[in-house]
């Protein structure tokens, strides 16, 4: 159900507002309510100097190992607060927290994608300060996350060397709206039948000004490259 | 937008009908007729003695793969028919096709699951006869296709063991709203932080009817328990 503006209709949907007597078809969806929520939160970091990082890939593709390393990679040089998106469980905000940064869990219950209010909501919970880097790591799920902007400067999208090659012709609306795209678990190259130069070949026949870079949070490939990328934010 | 009825509204949405004059809300959701499309099916596939399978999982986690050695399998015991869902591409038809298979590849676009009329409108494009095993793979997502009955006889999770041990109480539903949960790709445990016996643990806590199956389609692991599981559907 739409909790945004409160008018308990479905997330998707076309709004029957009953106005002075006169029933009026607005025909306005969540989108829109989206957008204003995003739009609302991007000046609100800007003011603070803050940057956000929507992160965005499949179940299981490695993203909280990553960002446990980065916030190690950035230490010192720039604080993270990082929000967490899952359907249940609070698995990853522990792994995160035992690193020090602050975070919290937002629990979207089915809902298969981060909403900028559910950030705005997260961030109530965190310490935000002037300067900070703020990671979100939205729900896994390669597709629908796609389609919501959730107030950030920089979208991330992730790739694990399992998934396979062709994962970018598959789900192209994720590498087309995401600035960055990181190959993740390289170091499991040697094991899986993954053709990496192919595969960087489609992220830049989708998204030819992306940035791609390929880590791996165990053996720590890319991730001065990734700290370096993100620091860039700040001019 | 919700092809389902041809009434043109978003996917998830209350319709909002003009009947004889009068502006009607009918509060009708697209489940309803996702429901209807879904019995219709099965009904349909009943009076022909024959069984479809819903098979979920995650971006990469070897559904593709698992499809092709299991339609081995089974040749000469059931004849097997597909329909692969994707956003993008006919990849996965081409592979499947290989097998000689009769398939059928719809293109959701941007949609993030494949609905029951989705199915109907694959089987239009296929050679269904008395007795076939119907395989459809759905969209590479843990959440959305989760909700959304395609008519099935039988639905099949699959978690990769690269996805890590906790996503099936990351990802609840897909495995409380599955007969028949698989573990993929067990060839790459020796390389992965992956508990097996802890995994399967937390797939019985959410479903403790579930059957579960260790599975990996390069060495061939499970796959006849598993071709064994799919022929008792028929008595």
């Amino acid at each position: 159900m739409c909790d945004h503006c409160g008018c308990g209709q479905p997330e998707d949907h076309h709004h029957t507002h009953d106005t002075s007597g006169r029933t009026i078809e607005l025909q306005q969806d969540v989108l829109a309510h989206d957008r204003q929520h995003a739009e609302a939160l991007r000046r609100r970091l800007a003011e603070l100097d803050a940057r956000l990082v929507n992160v965005i890939g499949s179940p299981g593709c490695g993203k909280t190992a990553l960002l446990v390393e980065l916030i190690g990679k950035l230490a010192g040089r720039r604080r993270s607060i990082v929000v967490e998106g899952d359907l249940a469980t609070t698995n990853d905000a522990e792994r995160i927290g035992a690193t020090g940064a602050p975070v919290y869990q937002v629990q979207t219950g089915t809902a298969c994608h981060l909403s900028a209010h559910d950030v705005e909501h997260g961030l109530e919970h965190l310490p935000l300060e002037r300067g900070d880097l703020v990671l979100v790591e939205n729900v896994g799920n390669l597709v629908c996350p796609s389609m919501f902007d959730v107030g950030e400067t920089l979208r991330i999208v992730c790739l694990s060397v399992t998934e396979g090659t062709d994962k970018p012709q598959k789900y192209p609306v994720a590498f087309r709206e995401a600035q960055l795209a990181l190959i993740t678990k390289s170091d499991l190259l040697p094991h899986v039948d993954f053709d990496l130069e192919a595969s960087l070949g489609m992220i830049r026949d989708i998204h030819p000004d992306a940035t791609t870079i390929v880590t791996s949070a165990r053996d720590g490939s890319g991730l001065e490259e990734l700290a370096t990328q993100l620091l860039a934010m700040w001019p």
